[in-house]
């Protein structure tokens, strides 16, 4: 097997669990290395370290999957990582309302770099984001069929990096069959899910304890509520059916999304509630808040929009532009929930933000809850490019100063 | 009325909603204050900014009352402060299990600094921690007996911040009778909570939701639990009743805490349950871990190490060494919360002590939740000061590396 070394102090960052080792710290290579295959990771003084798969020419090199010299990359070690992520998954979802969604395998978070599996009601979709883990997909299919026996499999590999892995954008059934669209229950509530031609694996799983915990907590009988860039309406929805609000305006730019969005209001039969506005956010928002509108509740849950750390500063403006949006249009005593999905605008600086705008337009505000992505997309600590989601659950005085 | 001006640029701080000003940032007086008196506050070029009391000797003289220039002082005020507080506080925990003891004002944090008020199931506990807040006490009295109807006040301010303001320590009565004891529900948990003679108000209500997540999420049927820092046995009776766990070793170094721990386990029916061990957590979780004792669950709830920001340092040494005793009793895919109540220990502080802790123990970690003091003590986005508590809630990966 490849034998890789890597530069002395480069061993810490490894041993500390980390499953990236990039291009620059590699010392040296036992032979001309493979793209994609399996090696054994060694510190400078020659020491076991991880074993993971190799791409020379990635700026990430190396991923590891796993510490331990006795484990084999084979049919049965991806047993064993599946059913640990499967186990956890039904662990932890069982306190939940009924919820037939869920994220299966989050890629490094689960150790399986490379490796992105929903389950929807029984189906899979599965991304596989890196070489190395696009040549072990054979094993991992058996072992997702073995374990999960789902009724059907889908390729979903349309993420842009797989071109930076050398790879095709590739979308493909793999087991099975799979319909084009599957209705989930997410809490109790019903969306219908585009798995084949919708964006990601076809729903924002990611949310899913952060709208219950909204529909719960920051929605009251009756309240007028705002869900800007709602996708499929999953908060609103929430906010609709468990909240129990009397109206939604819901914003999003994309005409799909709230088609669907459409369909899963009036599946929970709740669609006279909404009212869908088709439009950059941005634009809408401010429309809105020069127009006088106001709302009891309000969800800000934009896209990513600082995907690198070089554009921190200026996601920071879009941000602050959103939430001081927001905070002009929240009623005395409102709710107001916002969310950052870049790992770069880190919870620290996503309170900054809100606080800014909050002084900006005099609002006080108590915080309640800061909340990661749900738990199934696991954020390890010892990853931190891992926790990527941030919510901020905050509400306004009921007192004002004119 | 005695009018205060600030110095240039002092007057963002208070439009942005922070109650403090010191002494260092006064500029001038109209005439000599009195200690404790109401005052205007005013920018240095004479506009209105707030209204609050003096404590000229004080290091914060000013703490702010009102932004509202229309606003008097008076019964009225402290009638509409208690009732927003209080219909906070009841919709807030309407969602919570049975419970019948949370903080109804809770000082800087609901605008009325200087003044917490705790209601042990209609008995109210009251603190008054500075001079002006001391004076406003009738008034204070009459609005908390108009808007709560409580069975009783008791007054326990016994803080060593009032020798600060120039105030002795001080229990009585106040209205009504209140005796020694209560009986309250937590989380439909029965506690007995000790108003006179115990520690703070009586009991620590910060931990209410933590205790019940802890529970319902961090204990399985049959696990075994550590409780460090038990005081009155919170987190373990919860793990014990809620989470269905088989024992629990609950560690504190006080005998009166762990007495009523004692009692509190067994009208609740679990004290066989309980071993209560007595003694310095650091010296007791040292013994345990040397013995090679392991537990499926473990929280870590100390008292404050860093009581001011000078000793960070010192702090964090204090909590990683028990991070690190509770990461090494911890078994593959145990569950483990530490927490933090200094305001100097920011998140992100705390979170780098567990990565610092886990890195040593080799312990992969995923984190679940980062939670801070419940909901009826309000952290203001504002007032940094008025966050103070945080939790960690972590679990171990299933695999180990040998």
């Amino acid at each position: 097997m490849l034998q890789v070394s890597i530069k002395r102090g480069r061993e810490k960052r490894v041993k500390g669990f980390h499953p990236w080792i990039y291009k620059k710290d590699i010392l040296s290579y036992s032979r001309r290395p493979k793209p994609g295959e399996i090696c054994i990771v060694r510190d400078y003084k020659g020491a076991f370290l991880a074993k993971g798969y190799i791409n020379p020419d990635s700026y990430i090199a190396i991923r590891v999957l796993t510490y331990r010299k006795d484990e084999e990359i084979d049919f049965e070690f991806f047993v064993r990582r599946v059913k640990e992520a499967f186990a956890y998954r039904k662990k932890l979802l069982s306190g939940i309302m009924e919820t037939t969604a869920f994220r299966l395998i989050h890629s490094e978070a689960d150790y399986l770099p490379g490796l992105i599996v929903d389950n929807y009601d029984g189906y899979l979709v599965a991304q596989f984001t890196t070489l190395g883990m696009e040549i072990l997909k054979p094993l991992v299919i058996k072992a997702l069929v073995e374990v999960v026996k789902p009724k059907g499999i889908y390729e979903k590999s349309t993420v842009q990096t797989r071109e930076l892995e050398g790879l095709l954008l590739c979308e493909q059934t793999l087991y099975g069959t799979v319909p084009e669209k599957v209705t989930v229950l997410e809490n109790g509530i019903k969306f219908n899910v585009q798995i084949i031609g919708g964006q990601k694996t076809g729903y924002f799983l990611d949310q899913r304890e952060n709208k219950l915990l909204f529909a719960r907590e920051f929605v009251d009988e009756g309240d007028r509520v705002l869900d800007a860039f709602c996708h499929l309406g999953g908060f609103g929805i929430h906010a609709a059916v468990i909240g129990k609000a009397d109206s939604v305006v819901a914003v999003d730019s994309s005409e799909l999304a709230l088609e669907l969005a459409r369909e899963n209001a009036e599946i929970n039969d709740v669609a006279e509630k909404f009212t869908f506005v088709k439009g950059d956010c941005f634009k809408i928002l401010k429309k809105m808040q020069k127009n006088g509108e106001m709302f009891d509740s309000i969800v800000i849950d934009p896209p990513a929009f600082a995907k690198s750390r070089t554009v921190v500063e200026q996601a920071k403006r879009g941000y602050k532009e959103l939430f001081l949006r927001g905070l002009k249009m929240l009623k005395p005593g409102g709710k107001i929930v916002v969310c950052s999905c870049s790992h770069h605008i880190t919870p620290p600086i996503l309170e900054e933000i809100l606080l800014s705008a909050a002084l900006d337009t005099r609002t006080p505000l108590r915080i309640l809850y800061t909340t990661y992505q749900a738990k199934d997309h696991p954020f390890v600590l010892q990853i931190p490019e891992s926790r990527y989601l941030k919510c901020i659950f905050a509400r306004r005085f009921e007192w004002e100063v004119k």
